[in-house]
């Protein structure tokens, strides 16, 4: 057996590595899909400008064009989204972490989710709206990882009753042979979804160790080694693939998709105050943004209103390319083309006067505004110490602010579309801005606007996120920038430290909160968490079960509580009347719904006599003898979500499911349940030994279900006395769903589940949040508590 | 007292990022000290050759000259490692990882040990041994940190007996007013050690974030976002001032010790095996080092031969030197020192003609063997394209070889001193040769043999050190190369997996298990885990005590047996008659040997009356009333460690401390015990009530320990079927001590400590190992869960 054991992983193993590299091969076509499409669309949309505005049309006509073809694809885009798949909406990257924090997260990773994404990301980003597609990128290398392991998992045979039909997808009805293996844990899932979403942020900014840190650092709640290098090679294929079809040829190098070389990494004590000011600024900016989101997010109008979330999405986008047209018309000003720079397409002449002597002219703002995020990104970053000054500092100041106004609009309509790149292009021009200022302010000192800029974009997006190492990686492969790093890491820590003070929340905390139904645990317990204890946050009123339990009480008891973890006592037997304690019983075990539930629906159940409607006490053994029929059912309990609920990972106590099964009352013994009986017959006979001396009277045969070889019998339990701290870091580390409260004598005295947790934190953190009115200084050290 | 509590936060959260910042800024200094008196003494001594070669006293000269140099450094830092601070030999890497990961490592981090190894280093790397100062540096940056938290500790009052006098170094003496905050939990400490750790790396190699992902990846067992900031902030201050202190003037450019600006990042298909052979040939080469230096270590003189281990440090040095003189004289062939190179102290003249027409000669050998590490380094990688052959193929050939045996020689030696750039030197001159046969060997692709020589030396790192992510980033942050990311990443994880299956441990795991007393828990559970359960790992017949307990059986334990932790346990008083399982106690609490010992220091006994020699058995509340008395105890509990032992966390079980206590048989009831009778008097009387009933009948005082107030009252335990894997990440995550084992009655046992996780991995190593044997495919998936 040890050798098929050995053998069976090595299979695994090489299928493993398969698929990861599978995973980073779609992700980075994927994301070559989706940028050069971004691109063709931009061009042609402003050489149709052109054209209309030098063919005599007029701007009026060149705006109705160009504001037509943007709500036509966000109306698609968003009745994809609205009346298909509604969890393909918004970034994805806060359900990604929900997820992989342990959260159920219906229908994210479906196949139709993926490939409304992928379509709704392609209109997004050529409607012009400022929104990128990053956040979408991470989302769909989750999706693509969760399918294709999903893919070439075991499909179970077919079932008579209505159970198996949800999970009709058309790929599970392929059944690959040549694929034997099945990923049904978790861990499995978890790892390949976290090395897909690090492939997906590696792809779109062309960084596979950004990636990797970034899934550690944000996505990921679980991490190890093995993570690392599936999510190091998922990265690399991804960057890889990214890189050569951008170049067309077999390339090694980044894609560096906002490189700039004409940057010195000079620096002067003097530079000092004037990068602080700028990562401050940039950091203030952050959570302006952040709050801007909060805000709008409470008076958006609520996903249920179908036909309200459609027409906000077109107002949107129709206010939006309003105000860039007329900015660009009112605010903008015409420059000569500055010689010698590449990527002609940038520099978009809009209403400025024709070529003079073949030099071209442009409008700085609306060269901004129409160009694709990273091109202005690119073109704010090359803003060195002699460089012409290519955009004026009114445009600068205007596209800042009007930039922050549209994409806080634009963030929260119903399409896919993130918020990374947007969120950079706003850090870039407020640098590159006060960059400009500080060159007329010190005359002395060689201000270069480009590195403000750089700065200014890296302490946005650490300000926004509350990200350390990884957004420095991303950036710095992103640009190959590697000798700004000192600036880089300066900036996030201030602009975090300044963030923090503003508003306490990150963009994915905003979200997560927005999003009521999930249960999302932070890295570290709170503070307040210190003082109080287990008995705290548990649940007390635990419902339990005895080893060997009647169906009825089952049913009744699944019916009643939506629990899904159940304690499992043992009776002492031998002395009933014992000293008090005793007769709550011993916890001996946990039981799960979906255990339960599959009990139930393969009629497992073995006849006791019980003398009433109590529960019956039987004596057996410690351990009883495991049948084959046990290991088909203990198989099946532990592939059952992959048959029954392949996209819901936890299954939710929901009533229907119990009345799917059928169970009634049984007037006789039925058929079927003897039948179980003789097949359990080699563990039942012990029992029925023992038992008969006590079931000498009349009792009534009872259908019940003998817990013993399904439970698990070594569930991790803590005392009462345990600090509510400690309790919390067992949780997280272990990812525990359900954990046991018990006092000295092994009693069950309450029970803590994710839910109590969350309760806890919350708890504290509004009792922080009062504290904090009191001592502002507590925050210095919370900053670094918060993920 | 809430008020209180948050302005302690804040008053230590202020003290530690001063903390954070000064560990930074000293381990800066400390690197930059180090790294420029090496580049003197080497210049220097490269003049001595030169002069006496050129006023014609000869080869010999020099070599007596340059030998005796050498000779006398090497034998200094070796005296004092010999027989001053044993702890400062070698690289250290290894130690600072086994502490972060939970093990006592006595007189690692004292000051003396910091000095040794800081003036060892010196010493070292002056001599011309191909040692680096990196791992060196790691530890420096771990014990600057540790001093500094010490030393602004508290320092307790002196007392009579003489346990406090070990810890009486000069700086504890000091007792600085302005710093109140004790850092006594080892939570604290571990923080700021990671932190130093990533700081000696980041200023070794110039690696802001390189520095903090190795901590991650390598040094620091447990990890959390806190640590992530203070490695970060303190890798950050240290890069900067070494840069500062590099430029003279204040300068935020990475000091980029081993930069290059002639490679292109221009890759095609055709470079993509070429890639795969040098990373592989470096994996290899990598695997073979590690197979010798586990070879050497065993024949190596112990290190109590104290003699022997001087006597071998001479003569390796000597060696050494022997072999670099004659292979640069034999080997080496002589060039015209290249036009436009900076660094011109680099090319060495040694016995080459004399300059002619103005352009000097140099020996090529001679120049790599004896130039800084670093500089060889970077002349290596800048072999671009279409560079002048600055090397020949046959002085890279014999350089790689002997550099191979030469540093396998020197590392391990009884002087402080690293191998990681000495590793890169091999590495990038193996890929250098290689580089230059397929230029030969495939003349129309563009190779570019300092391309190949980044990768060997990233691949050497690699399988050597079998990391991932954390040396790609030094390597990228060390040169400035950032678009050779993806062919590194393929060095890696290519390296990897050859020297995966050649050699099955890393350096650190050599070394790791030549220290016979470590017990390292790695990341994650070996496969052979998963069949067994917690009942196969733990130990058995586990010394329990009752929860009031007579000093002379805690006395007579504590003499007999080496635990450091002993459960508590309740007889059932009430009917201690009843059922079995009853009378052998329910699990309750876990009490230390420290608060043991602790106890009995300060005599804090109370005294019972009991029939005989036996356990007595005391009816008591759930909890007894705790005093202020306990309150101090308890203090003095926590911060035992700190004050009695400041370097050495753990406390080991050593007899002679019991002696230390002086704990005499009483005649009578003395009167120091009454007093403490009287003053625990409060939670004394209740126990008198209830006990005098039954003690009635004639019965001797004894004096007695109440360990109710003491002992950890909510331990985690697991049941005896709990998988071994599940015990491992539970005791892995937590970094518990001591886990009980119960069944499901609260009886325990079983006891599992560091030292059976430790046996069952190396018993089930030993099982895999011979199991590797007949089906090789396993190693594909171990090969990722090593660490």
């Amino acid at each position: 057996q040890q050798q098929r054991h050995l053998y069976g992983f090595t299979g695994v193993t090489l299928a493993k590595w398969l698929i990861t590299i599978t995973i980073g091969f779609l992700v980075g076509t994927v994301a070559y899909v989706i940028a050069s499409h971004q691109e063709l669309v931009t061009t042609a949309k402003k050489r149709g400008i052109m054209m209309a505005l030098n063919n005599g049309y007029g701007l009026w006509t060149a705006f109705a064009g160009y504001c037509l073809f943007g709500i036509t694809v966000v109306t698609f885009a968003s009745c994809l989204v609205i009346f298909w798949t509604p969890a393909a909406a918004g970034g994805g990257v806060t359900l990604v972490m929900a997820y992989l924090n342990g959260n159920d997260v219906p229908d994210f990773f479906r196949l139709n989710t993926l490939f409304a994404k992928v379509i709704g990301t392609l209109c997004t980003v050529s409607s012009g709206l400022p929104i990128g597609q990053e956040g979408p990128m991470v989302h769909i290398g989750g999706a693509i990882a969760s399918s294709l392991t999903w893919m070439q998992g075991y499909v179970p045979r077919r079932r008579k009753n209505g159970t198996h039909q949800q999970s009709g997808s058309f790929f599970g009805k392929l059944k690959p042979k040549f694929f034997v293996f099945d990923f049904h844990n978790d861990y499995d899932r978890r790892e390949f979804i976290s090395a897909g979403a690090a492939a997906g942020l590696a792809a779109a900014f062309g960084s596979p160790i950004g990636g990797v840190l970034f899934a550690l650092e944000e996505a990921s709640s679980f991490w190890s080694k093995k993570v690392m290098w599936r999510s190091l090679l998922c990265t690399s294929v991804a960057t890889l693939v990214l890189s050569w079809l951008h170049e067309k040829e077999f390339s090694f190098a980044l894609p560096g998709t906002m490189s700039f070389h004409n940057l010195q990494p000079e620096f002067v004590l003097g530079d000092l105050p004037l990068f602080v000011i700028t990562s401050a600024a940039a950091g203030a900016l952050g959570s302006l943004v952040n709050a801007l989101h909060a805000w709008l997010a409470r008076i958006r109008p609520p996903s249920d209103k179908k036909l309200a979330r459609l027409a906000e999405a077109i107002l949107v986008t129709f206010v939006i390319i309003v105000m860039m047209f007329v900015l660009a018309h009112l605010g903008g000003t015409c420059h000569f083309v500055p010689e010698g720079t590449d990527e002609e397409e940038f520099w978009f002449q809009y209403t400025c006067p024709n070529p003079v002597d073949g030099r071209a002219y442009y409008n700085d703002l609306a060269s901004l505004y129409l160009a694709v995020p990273r091109q202005s990104i690119q073109k704010l970053f090359r803003l060195g110490k002699d460089a012409v000054p290519a955009f004026a500092k009114m445009t600068l100041g205007i596209h800042c602010v009007s930039w922050i106004i549209i994409f806080s609009l634009a963030y929260g309509i119903a399409t896919p579309g993130g918020i990374f790149l947007p969120c950079m292009v706003v850090g870039s021009s407020c640098g590159a801005l006060l960059g400009m200022f500080f060159k007329i302010l010190f005359p002395n000192v060689d201000v270069q606007p480009g590195l403000h800029a750089l700065i200014g974009a890296t302490a946005m997006l650490g300000s926004m996120f509350r990200t350390s190492i990884s957004v420095i990686v991303i950036v710095v492969e992103g640009t190959g920038g590697v000798d700004f790093i000192l600036p880089l890491i300066l900036a996030v820590v201030i602009s975090n430290w300044v963030a923090h003070h503003l508003h306490h929340e990150s963009a994915y905390e905003i979200d997560l909160g927005n999003i009521g139904s999930i249960t999302f645990l932070h890295n570290e317990p709170t503070h307040a968490m210190i003082p109080i204890t287990a008995a705290d946050i548990m649940s007390e009123n635990v419902e339990c079960f005895p080893e060997i339990v009647t169906v009825k009480t089952v049913v009744e008891v699944l019916k009643r509580t939506r629990h899904n973890g159940f304690p499992v006592l043992r009776y002492s037997t031998s002395s009933p009347q014992a000293d008090g304690p005793r007769t709550q019983g011993t916890f001996v075990g946990l039981v799960l719904r979906h255990q339960l539930l599959l009990l139930l629906e393969q009629r497992a159940w073995i006849t006791v006599e019980s003398p009433d409607d109590t529960i019956p006490i039987i004596p057996g053994p410690e351990n009883c003898i495991i049948t084959n029929d046990i290991w088909k059912i203990e198989h099946a309990m532990r592939v059952y979500h992959h048959c029954h609920n392949p996209h819901r990972r936890y299954l939710t106590s929901r009533a229907e499911e119990l009345e799917m099964l059928d169970i009634t009352e049984p007037e006789t013994t039925s058929l079927e349940s003897t039948q179980v009986q003789v097949q359990n017959g080699e563990s039942v006979p012990q029992e029925n030994g023992q038992r008969s001396p006590e079931a000498t009277n009349a009792r009534k045969e009872e259908r019940a279900l003998d817990l013993r070889p399904f439970m698990n019998r070594a569930p991790l339990t803590v005392r009462a006395e345990c600090s509510a701290q400690r309790v919390f870091v067992i949780f997280r580390t272990l990812g525990l769903r359900h954990l046991c409260v018990t006092d000295a004598y092994n009693r069950v005295i309450g029970m803590i589940t994710r839910k109590d947790i969350a309760n806890a934190q919350k708890r504290t953190h509004f009792a922080q949040a009062q504290d904090d009115l009191e001592s502002k200084g507590a925050n210095a050290e919370s900053m670094y508590h918060l993920p």
